[in-house]
């Protein structure tokens, strides 16, 4: 293999899944490396952290997905540096050399500077995010049910949720389905449907990057279902025990036992490696800025693409950080190494907006594509199939529609498992347990 | 409701959950305390650690099966003790006043009095364990795949299993499947069909539970799946990197880094405190020895159920720990509380043996029902007949269902996560993530 064409691919999310599988014919020596066994399906990650699906069910192993992608190889390693002149990728266990590398390591939480807010009010990025938001969800409502003090039981049952993108309605759209429908028979002290779920973004408006339009049909949809919405509101401060917004200069602390982040992401850590090794450009969200052809300036043979990239488009507009925008791009970075292996030239990447889907809850959600905007039962099956097709592998779909089927018929959601931390409940202080699933 | 009967059940297993459930009409303020918030069908559990079937699918929550109950109370705590004067269970963060108190709060693994060897040697009583053992298992081959000493690489591909009974054969043989057709076109470096399984039994014949020439066949498929078993075979020691086993006097120590424990259990160590609150006593295995009516001995209206529980019969037998022993006698005392409450009397318990299944492995099972013996795929399809409608829920029972039918026509075990502590492989010395999933 030796005389190929060394190509290493850095995460094997959307971006870097999709450049792997697109170079599956080109004549390369292809390594994926990542930090876990596993491709994630992380549009799908908020049902995992609200019990309606299990990690499995939207996470596939990497390996099972390219096991007939002879020229592949799958590497699960923690990536801490690059060797610019030994061309190297640097793992704490071992290095790969490269002729081409594609850095593809996403993004994560960010908490605009107050990292001390991070194991207050986890975001969701990874399995373990939706197992600690589960954990938290379903505990507050178990200490609640225990609570003999109305005022700690009121603390319990008061989530906030940060951030008012896709993310963050999603979220408070199930946990005000969860309160109101599936815990409605099951606590025998409180009524869960007097939770209260507070959405809160510092814009004059959630869902932003949607038309003024459907973002108002969207947030009514939610105030709707019991979620009080909050706009020109900012975090000022938060503890185990409450939060201090402000609202148009006033500031206000409630009592909440429960904040969870989705306000904001940067690039990936490794954002600062590839800083050092290739004299790359961050942005202020710690993104890479690349060039027209993905690539980092002055290094041709590297690119940077998805989460952790920031690539201006003509119009002056950034590609968002979506999926779509991912998969486009590792698309192109497998197409423009299979053509300059054969001595000629690309274009430039053309990011395509395919538009924006966001759901609120049962048969309803958002979308617009183009000029095009739809809200309420149609634009919730559009939400649903499209998001049943991009899973990976058909069993994911298969399971995953079964499951649907049966949440939709039912209200259940029966992944609703709290493990790790768990007890005693009610002085707060969780008992740690490393093991936890 | 103070002028009910307070009946307070410890444990939502079988045992606790029958209980439970079986008292639904009776005249009684029911509560059902567990640690977990989810009922867990044990017998599936190594499905979980073999990446087969995912946490959720095997697990309820307690709330769920029990929402249309109205006359029990489900709680979620940690049960310290017993306050017999007052009548009442501790917890770590309340505590529960009983009229009638049923204990069912089950088993542990046993190390024989080696607990140094739990670190190593995960048992697969909880969803934790299970989590854990998928965790060391894939690890296990990815670090194989990684490994530049050949040395090394056998370490990781040998696989060791003490204990022969159905844990530890149904483990055997799951990972056996896993090395030969699931992960068999996933790997570049190694051939995971060259992993060594050893399956590790002191007694002269795996199975010892069942006839003898229906063990023999169990063993044999066992052998011709590719795990080599070894009876007559003691564990001397075990370090991270290596067993010392001692066959007929001869020792050996065999270079491994996985160590999956099915050889033992005892009683919850909760069984401590009921020695100490009601001077019950505990057999060797820390079970409380019993009285016919399940009571502990002048406690008439303290019972002890289940795993945890040590039930000899007329015919000088103990009672199993099956899932079968926990079911009946749950309901025995729910039929008992009722009949007290009538002023009536209930003969002593008398425990019907359904007879003992084991799944080795695809299409290969033995069972035994009174003196009908039965092996291969009837067995098999009994097997999995009952499993599927013995789970709690019905949604379980479909998704199982889908994901068997899936898993058995694609060879797949896709709930292959590692999640927990990571990377990197190759020190062997991975980085820990108390969040995990």
């Amino acid at each position: 293999m030796a005389v190929l064409h060394r190509v290493v691919i850095v995460g094997g999310g959307f971006g870097g899944l999709n450049a792997a599988q697109a170079l599956r014919r080109a004549p390369v020596d292809l390594t994926l490396i990542d930090k876990r066994n596993f491709h994630l399906f992380q549009p799908l990650l908020y049902q995992v952290a609200t019990g309606g699906l299990s990690p499995g069910n939207i996470a596939a192993p990497l390996r099972s997905i390219l096991e007939r992608q002879k020229n592949c190889h799958v590497v699960m390693g923690d990536v801490q540096g690059f060797d610019t002149a030994r061309r190297a990728v640097l793992l704490a266990d071992g290095e790969f050399p490269y002729d081409t590398l594609v850095i593809a390591a996403g993004a994560q939480s960010s908490y605009f500077g107050h990292d001390e807010w991070e194991h207050i009010a986890p975001g969701l990025k990874s399995i373990e995010d939706a197992i600690e938001i589960r954990r938290k969800v379903l505990t507050a409502f178990e200490a609640a049910e225990r609570s003999n003090s109305e005022l700690e039981r009121r603390e319990w049952m008061t989530f906030m949720v940060v951030g008012g993108g896709a993310t963050g309605v999603e979220l408070a759209g199930t946990l005000a389905e969860i309160s109101r429908h599936t815990l409605r028979h099951e606590f025998r002290r409180i009524n869960p449907a007097e939770a209260q779920i507070v959405l809160v973004d510092a814009a004059p408006q959630i869902l932003g990057a949607y038309d003024p339009g459907l973002a108002a049909k969207g947030a009514n949809s939610l105030v709707t279902m019991g979620v009080s919405v909050r706009t020109h509101t900012k975090v000022l401060a938060m503890s185990e025990r409450s939060i201090t917004l402000e609202t148009e200069g006033r500031s206000e602390t409630l009592a909440t036992r429960t904040i969870l982040w989705a306000a904001g992401v940067k690039g990936a850590s490794l954002g600062k490696q590839i800083a050092t090794a290739f004299g790359a450009e961050l942005d202020r969200a710690g993104r890479v800025i690349i060039q027209p052809d993905l690539t980092i300036n002055h290094h041709p043979n590297v690119f940077v693409i998805g989460d952790l990239a920031h690539f201006q488009q003509e119009n002056g507009k950034l590609v968002p950080g979506v999926a779509p925008a991912a998969i486009q791009q590792g698309k192109y970075v497998a197409k423009l190494i299979a053509t300059r292996l054969k001595g000629q030239k690309l274009s430039p990447f053309q990011y395509k907006d395919l538009g924006s889907l966001a759901t609120i809850g049962r048969r309803s959600a958002i979308a617009e594509i183009g000029s095009w905007k739809v809200t309420g039962l149609i634009a919730w099956l559009m939400w649903l199939f499209i998001h049943l097709i991009q899973l990976v592998r058909f069993e994911n779909r298969l399971i995953v529609l079964v499951q649907w089927g049966w949440n939709y018929i039912t209200f259940s959601r029966s992944a609703r498992l709290i493990t790790g931390k768990t007890l005693p409940l009610i002085e707060g202080q969780p008992r740690d347990d490393s093991r936890t699933g």
